[in-house]
């Protein structure tokens, strides 16, 4: 088992209402290969500058991911991006993002990234991650965007949609991609468009797994400490498609390990949002993990009678 | 066993992406009564107009809604609320309020309302609240409110919110009311002031139930069909104290009562929203009530491995 994931390998600097990190690092790549990294083996696929060091690499090499896809582009900076949150933090505002060596960012997976069973595409240009998906021989697939992808580059990312298993997205962004506004119809719309499983993430308020065969929700765990949400939607990611690959179940829906899959994306952000950057997720011990789990399952249980 | 309600009766003029409609019967007394009718004996307290006629006690009656305690004030009218929803159907724009006999109401609780085991103070004026309150032998006691009287009449909501012991708010109204961007601070705040449960109230997100011992979060049921969300909160609050007054063990916090009573709750608010003003609840039959209770607990179930 392994799961390849291509996207953005950053510098984040945040502030949010409790407290401002400058220069983490971050990256949707990042957040989502240390999340999987609990469940199986994980290869990084993005382009990095000179600004990018060893201590940078040791995060990633310290939860045994292989960082061999990880291209160093000589003379070039590691994209930066710059953001705050307000009391509402289900809201990110962006202040500046440099793109940096990604603006010329071509993937080149190596055989061993290919020949992954599973395969993320983070939050990039629809464009990439099509040409991406090209070159993997993954026999599932995820993908993640934005509302800016889907107002600049609607066709790519429908196209890009086409050919991927399982889209992950926020609910306002299912609305606007499909212009449904419920959120049913939106999932169905999508499921039209090629995957057959759709994840609607709804940030604090959790996550609704749409299939063929119906629906599961989980909501947020109502957490005391929520430092900072950046990359919150990444370790849910990691988490879900980290524990399908591990399972090896992805392929066949099987609904009683989707639904743990979602539960295992929501352990991951519920650590994820309680430090800054990658601080709580790259830090964690399994049995944290499986004690979170535990809680989830007792957040929403109920006796019908 | 019994439970009184004290709220508004009204006539509501509603549009939304679905459709419209006049002068529908409304009112946060009224969507209670209808969804705790399905539990427990209710009584209705408030004012009505001369506009307000057999025809809609009729759907009071109907659910063997004791109307006994409903003032009729010759030559009023009826409270009168006109709003619209756009596509983000949750949040409620109001474009018209009309207080009517509601301006001067001053509710006289008869002897049998006294008495309910159980009381609901539905979303109007404070001090009302409290004068209902004072008249009451009830051994336990809700109360919901709204953003308007957080900004207006604070300091008699606080003392409302002191003789009661549940709260049920809205969770954008809670971080407001205590001034706490954290939700888990903003509930603990909440209990600080008097009641031993907070129902957090989340829109089509769900609910979540604070008390002392710890919480417990319920998703909304993805629907179809969400055509009118007016009343929803009240249908909630009258599925979930219509069921704790029928169980009878409101008083001792049983958690799985409280959590039973969340997921009726939030059977009944998702009934509501299918339709416009009252007519999905009212013309609810109880196998449809229980099935439902299945499709929630199946909603969130999932095995931990």
């Amino acid at each position: 088992m392994s799961l390849t994931v291509v996207g953005s390998i950053a510098f984040d600097s945040v502030q949010t209402p409790f407290g401002e990190r400058e220069r983490m690092l971050g990256g949707s790549a990042v957040h989502f290969a240390l999340a999987a990294s609990f469940f199986t083996e994980v290869n990084v696929v993005g382009p990095v500058g000179d600004d990018f060091g060893p201590e940078q690499l040791e995060v990633l090499s310290a939860r045994a991911i292989d960082t061999s896809d990880i291209e160093h582009v000589s003379g070039g900076q590691t994209f930066f991006w710059r953001g705050h949150y307000d009391h509402d933090m289900n809201v990110a505002h962006t202040d500046e993002t440099q793109l940096n060596v990604f603006a010329e960012f071509e993937p080149k997976l190596s055989a061993a990234s290919c020949e992954s069973q599973m395969l993320f595409l983070g939050n990039i240009q629809p464009d990439l991650q099509r040409r991406v998906r090209g070159q993997s021989s993954a026999s599932f697939s995820g993908l993640d965007s934005m509302n800016l992808w889907i107002d600049t580059a609607r066709d790519s990312l429908v196209a890009a949609i086409g050919e991927i298993d399982c889209l992950l997205l926020n609910d306002a962004e299912l609305r606007m991609l499909t212009s449904e506004p419920n959120l049913v119809h939106a999932a169905r719309a999508t499921m039209a468009m090629g995957p057959s499983v759709v994840v609607a993430k709804r940030g604090e308020y959790g996550a609704v797994l749409f299939t063929e065969d119906g629906f599961f929700a989980i909501p947020g765990l109502p957490l005391e400490e929520v430092r900072d949400p950046t990359g919150a939607g990444d370790s849910f990611a990691g988490g879900f498609l980290g524990y399908l690959d591990a399972v090896r179940v992805a392929g066949d829906h099987d609904d009683g390990a989707l639904r743990r899959a979602m539960a295992y994306g929501s352990v991951m952000a519920s650590f994820n949002v309680e430090d800054f950057g990658t601080a709580r997720v790259a830090a964690l011990g399994e049995a944290e993990i499986a004690e979170r789990l535990a809680l989830f399952k007792r957040l929403t249980h109920f006796e019908a009678s």
